[in-house]
């Protein structure tokens, strides 16, 4: 097995870092982001956040409740000019569309940058938490694989790095560092029409990972549970690219977008803005990604 | 009392329609919000979401447990090449920083655009939930009122609708239709020093509503319980502005908010960036909104 | 249809009245329940407590969290002389083993001795609720329609009245007024082998709720979803016993019980306690009942 | 200090065991108690569980909310024949009156029998857990500290061992194998009157514990929040009583019950049953005891 620790980004932004390749975003991309903005108009990104799911199958479906409705001042209660709905959801951080922090993945023990995994506790994650991870604006790169003719038009299969290069040739586009890789491979979709389960899904291969991190991408996204292909097919490893692009490059996973629109738009670059919620101890965020086309 | 019912925007943006005042968010006033930005820097203007508050009173504090962590690993647990921590949160909507779907507040059994809050049950919002809400991509304007010598620097009182005409001429911006209003009222930052506590905090006089209407602004936000001074001196409305600008005018509210960093940028105007989870049936969502300068 | 209207209790223990037929048991049904005690030994009546069921369908399964554990010590908290592990669940009062609350339940808009629906909003049950329950302490009368030659022994059908007295007489026993009945149908055993799900299960017919009611039951309970069969064939009761029986006479009822050790026993009559947690406002509680033979 | 490694119950029942004294109590116990019933009046012996505790501070408030109401139906679901209301409730374990599992409690990383505290991770307890321990029905035996002229009558102090034997000596009656000791302090009187807080509460001295096992006794019970005084005034031992008597003796504590009832019936001995809920993996449980006079 290839020696990891060679082909890592651990200490590239100094020892204490607990942002990877977040850092990557300066003001340069920002701006970048904001550059590619042409008609203004804002696409969201995430699935209706309930409990019909899908979810990762060790996950519980979110669950909300209303702590005050309207049926409680028709069966009785007063309005005192004014009356409110109040509600409080259930949600497992990674039980909608996400963004997982650096915090959520270790191997032998250690997560990026070198953070021991118990840093991890019943009381939360003390280094590289959600909360750490700060504001993502920048610019989206967006490739389509369920497109017509693309490898994942039909079927939950992996999508190699030479089919990965091939789709970003075709954009003309020039990654630059800060960027984000936003895949679209059709599993979400499928899965809407009852074509597809939560077993098995298509995503990269995890030998994109160092493409990926060789382009300068901070953060990666796609609309299915992992990014990566899934399940995976390693009996010693059951996230490969989790633990080679986030764990090692530091660089950030979204997953369960929905990625339709953006299908639809025919645009492959756009301001991106992601916004986690600073959940102290937090190992991930549901998240509304936004992109501004 | 004045007859609110001839001044609301009821029926302004269609009889069917579901997001107020967010209707005046068009491409311009997007591409408004993208101009001003200069260095490109990301403020994220959430507080921290734990247990810790603040909150308003009738609310439960958010919780979070980990369903998978390190110390499994450290107790035995085996990794395949890979170890992960994973978690749940607990969350009144309205328990961190937050938006307010505009079905969270009704009068007379009416919400926004005559709604009958009988649309909203135990099975959660069936119309202006925050599912209909959308993006947020706009220009923000920012009044400071706990600055020297603001009103609210030292205290937590009322900021009537003078006061708030004042900071906005001293701003020099012209505002327009689909801005956002952030009001700075020093509330948090006394809770944060003990000085203050959720019983009472400063905020815009009820009587501020028509200016803010009239203004065009589609959402207005603070760091305080309410944006509205609270508690209500009136015996008849607890909210008296939610009722008069969230559910007449159908202007979106933000609580909760950090602004101390935004207050230290000296800057007035920024591209402001929420994103709502899309919670099904909703009234409320927890939001980190991000002001790029 | 039957004037359901003369075929109830209410009033029976007077018009304030929220505990229905758990009135019947007296100190003399809990002296009858301890003069049934022979060996002493005691039987737990519950099902293991977990997110995997069984439970009714729109119900979503118990999650249960750790807020203190082994494995934060072994990753570093130190012991003041003692450690200690810490846990929450979320239970749906009626998502395991459980005794429905008389506010559980209503027809007409009418729940347990004509108190209104209305008295159950967002905020609890103000009448009828699980906390007026208190404590049952009494004779339980076991059936088992799922023994050798059982109606019940290999499939999933309605239990009739007739079978019901039938099985009653071989007991040998007389029931008395705040006596338990327990019935065995054998679904809990089917679905554990995956013969059986929780969209059938074999249960009472609803025509037995007269003579449970005159036979002077205080509470009725199967090894089922819902002691009555399900689902109901009437298009226009959804749970006809419920009204019948819980609605109209005041017979509490407990479900999903595991009866298999009860079964082996070979006995018929025991001492019965079933302690409800005493949820404000609940409609419902789990229980582990005990049989003391 | 005192090496305890030589008083403690280990291996006594078993080096199997996960019951600890429980296994004391037996059939001639279960109908020591029952001999003890007189009048037949069954006492209920929990607080209402709700979100207006006590609870021990590092512990959040019990939620219950509907799932289904009353209020639903008023405002426009139709019922079937049949109306109904539904609940759930988000529960710490120990934030009502309950009963701690064997395994919330360990010293030097060992709990009850010598089982490592990493059998005990976010997955929950794999022994001594609260699935493991049964149905308790045994006789109790009352002792009142707070009625008057007793040592807590009006104060939160410790009961020391000598205070504890008079008290014992004056109910004539002979504690005997298996037997349940049930002790008022006033703490949660005193509480209710707002005279006392969750910060300090009267409770045995730690050095009860020899006697309490020495007298037989399987469990011991308080109104108060950890039935040993706290907080324990020793710097190296934040619940020196859990260690001496739940993690070397087996000996099972419940906490916060509600004696004021038992007190007013002047009895000292009575049939006590508490069930546990079978919780998998949990380290505790919410119960309302059931005391038969």
């Amino acid at each position: 097995m290839v020696d990891k620790v060679s082909r890592n980004n651990w200490g590239k932004w100094g020892e204490d870092d607990q942002r990877g390749a977040l850092n990557r975003i300066d003001v340069a991309a920002t701006k970048r982001g904001i550059a590619a903005v042409k008609a203004g108009h804002s696409l969201p990104l995430a699935i209706p956040l309930s409990s019909k799911g899908p979810i990762a199958g060790m996950r519980a479906n979110p669950q909300h409740f209303m702590t005050r409705d309207g049926g409680d001042y028709c069966a009785g209660l007063k309005e005192k000019g004014f009356g409110y709905a109040d509600d409080v959801v259930i949600l497992p951080t990674h039980g909608t569309t996400h963004i997982d922090a650096l915090a959520h993945v270790w191997s032998d023990g250690k997560m990026w940058n070198g953070y021991s995994c118990n840093q991890v506790t019943s009381r939360g994650a003390s280094k590289c938490s959600i909360e750490s991870m700060g504001p993502i604006v920048t610019r989206g790169i967006f490739l389509d694989f369920a497109g017509p003719d693309g490898p994942c038009e039909f079927e939950d299969v992996a999508i190699s790095v030479e089919q990965l290069q091939l789709a970003y040739e075709r954009t003309e586009l020039q990654a630059e560092s800060g960027d984000a890789l936003i895949v679209r491979t059709g599993w979400l979709q499928r899965w809407r029409n009852g074509q597809a389960k939560e077993t098995l899904w298509a995503g990269l291969d995890p030998d994109c990972a160092d493409w990926i991190n060789e382009k300068g991408f901070a953060l990666v996204a796609a609309d299915n549970i992992a990014v990566e292909f899934g399940p995976s097919p390693l009996a010693c490893n059951a996230a490969p690219m989790h633990v080679a692009l986030m764990r090692n490059f530091g660089v950030v996973f979204m997953e369960l977008l929905d990625l339709e629109a953006l299908a639809i738009s025919a645009r492959h670059d756009f301001l991106l803005m992601v916004s986690p919620l600073p959940i102290v101890g937090g190992v991930g965020s549901p998240v509304n990604p936004i992109a501004v086309l």
